[in-house]
């Protein structure tokens, strides 16, 4: 019998990190491996970062409000208006990383047997969060043949039970790249409303669009109450070891609940907020357009080279930095280990993350795998050849 | 009807930074405040810490390991042998901060429902971190009396039930800085031996003991598969900013759970990890000798002053640098509050932490406060002087 907590158990490993070992033995060996299995960017962090923190004149490294520092609390104020978000100080909470965002989004709107609706695929690490919160996820199904678009709202009603608290949505997503439209905002807004849902709402790549706008939870005013808006600094400015990002939320009850547990943990990390505050005062007008136009490059070439792998397939996809493929073989996880293992080409492989970590319900994604256009594009081309040569290998 | 959760609603505001508000108006009203209130130290944080942050080469801050830097778990590693702790590398996982250990900690070991034992007066947030793991915390009581020594073991196991998972202990102690006997450690483990228990044991201000030696839970040979050590270098190393922190556990299923929970959140903050190393890669020989030299007189000039203050009692405390003081007050959040409210002494007042947010059972600690020996000698004499002129005053 397990010694550890139930709840301990249902905490998965990450499907992403589990091929680690493989990568590590094939690097050990000599292999060279194009890592486009995670979303760690190579984008440099904005120099203001570095400088903030090398200059950085405090003696004493202290506690920082469990809000967040003041200053970086005013800069975030300034950059959700221009995103046409105004916001009070008091709807935000600096947290630790998008993750603690959505650790505590969880634990206040649910409790331990409640659930949560998800559209799967989604970002593996909704089973940790939920499972530490002891929450169930409810995952409703979107398809590659529709670009990982809501389905009806039919279908998504029909998953929403007595213990239904919340409906959590990512968009622009990982790991499908999909941006939501208005209408599908607005229509999960409608279902939230009229069965009294919170919409807990992922935007940690909503500068990550590529065509046509974002629309934020916090667009839609009939969502005020119901709308709990989680960010994070990691892709936006390509600091992922910083550990900054925020919790938002208009309703009085939910922020005062959200600052309570902030208290407990007593702050975020101080230098990486002081590096945080110095980016967003000191933003280059076209960083954001910049980064864009590169990660736009990026998917437009990776898709160019995923079009040439016979028997895959691809939605183009509108944002953030993946895409989720669809691939001619009958068990992705062991191609992608084998592709480790046991295929190079010129001593070189790719590492891809396979698609069944993505879903809750199993059998799903046993055929597709989340790609990240995080390497520039010669690297970028060089990665998906070499998959199209290691899918054609693989199922001689 | 609440919209959000009971466990959100079960999460205690911190009752320390509830006198915040007074002390802003205060502050503003010109008054200087001595904060003896938290336990901010005025101790420089180390230059190594800051050279190593201000120097750090890298262009993108990248994603960590989920169990943290490797250089820092390998400092890590042979600062714990020089405590007597030797270890693997497996055994530790880098954490957020000592507040994320301890909700790791609860997490692995109960589920929702489950109980830990704990001795009051305790570390307030041991109330939020519980609420978020919807566990209950079960106070057994220690006395003024007895320098809050641990009570009769017949009294301990008296309080557990079939759903006890742990005992959670503090040594060197936060609020009273009471130093377990290595007896007293030796009782614990006996009692979660035959009981079937785990030892959560937070150890934060190991290096700070006056008299005698610190028992850690690592050393006693029997709890080598049931303890759960806590550690974090905010206090030891004046970093209470900076969140880094481990959980170690030499058994192979708690350290896997804890793993797990640790990849959901992706890693610890990068910098802060990066100025931890080079503190413990550089450490003087001297370090702790001289930090532990300049509390314990802090402390003894503490003492001193608290002694003047007619029908006060404090039992001198061995380590940490807290005490728990008995005031001649029937109502200490009252006379807390009305230090900074209503009284000075020539423009200046202390600001205290009041005994009752250390406590569980209602209406203990009503007459006791907890006094954090943070400042200089000087600046200490000073604000418990004008404790003690307040107290006369608030009695009259």
């Amino acid at each position: 019998m397990s010694i550890t907590s139930r709840r301990a158990g249902n905490v998965p490993a990450s499907p992403i990190r589990k091929l680690m070992p493989y990568a590590t033995a094939a690097q050990k060996a000599g292999k060279k491996i194009y890592r486009i299995n995670i979303g760690q960017p190579d984008i440099e962090t904005p120099q203001t970062f570095w400088d903030a923190v090398h200059t950085y004149p405090s003696k004493v490294l202290a506690y920082g409000d469990a809000r967040g520092l003041h200053d970086y609390t005013d800069e975030l104020l300034k950059y959700y208006e221009n995103a046409g978000i105004p916001l009070d100080a008091d709807n935000i909470v600096v947290t630790t990383g998008g993750s603690e965002s959505i650790v505590f989004a969880i634990m206040t709107v649910a409790d331990p047997g409640d659930e949560v609706i998800v559209f799967e695929p989604f970002y593996p690490n909704y089973n940790g969060y939920s499972a530490m919160a002891d929450v169930r996820l409810v995952p409703v199904a979107t398809k590659p043949e529709d670009g990982y678009h809501l389905p009806p709202r039919d279908e998504i009603e029909s998953k929403i039970s007595p213990r239904t608290k919340a409906i959590l949505i990512c968009s622009p997503n990982n790991p499908t790249g999909t941006v939501l439209t208005r209408e599908e905002v607005q229509t999960i807004a409608d279902i939230a409303e009229k069965h009294g849902l919170f919409v807990i709402s992922d935007e940690v790549y909503r500068e990550f669009v590529y065509e046509g706008e974002h629309t934020s939870v916090m667009h839609i005013p009939s969502l005020s109450e119901r709308a709990i808006l989680l960010d994070s600094i990691s892709k936006r400015f390509s600091a992922c070891g910083a550990r900054v990002g925020c919790l938002i939320s208009k309703n009085k009850e939910v922020s005062d609940a959200v600052w309570r547990l902030a208290q407990a943990r007593l702050c975020p990390p101080t230098l990486e907020q002081v590096g945080a505050t110095a980016v967003l005062k000191n933003l280059d007008g076209n960083y954001f357009a910049e980064m864009k136009e590169e990660y736009r490059k990026r998917r437009d070439a990776g898709l160019e080279e995923i079009a040439k792998i016979e028997g895959s397939f691809c939605a183009k996809p509108n944002g953030a930095f993946y895409y989720m493929v669809t691939f001619p073989v009958d068990d992705i996880e062991e191609f992608a280990k084998w592709m480790l293992t046991d295929f190079d080409s010129g001593g070189e492989t790719t590492m891809i993350a396979p698609g069944p970590g993505f879903y809750a319900t199993p059998g799903r994604g046993f055929n597709e795998a989340r790609l990240a256009y995080v390497l520039h594009e010669g690297d970028l081309r060089r990665a998906i050849q070499i998959l199209g040569e290691g899918v054609r290998e693989f199922s001689k």
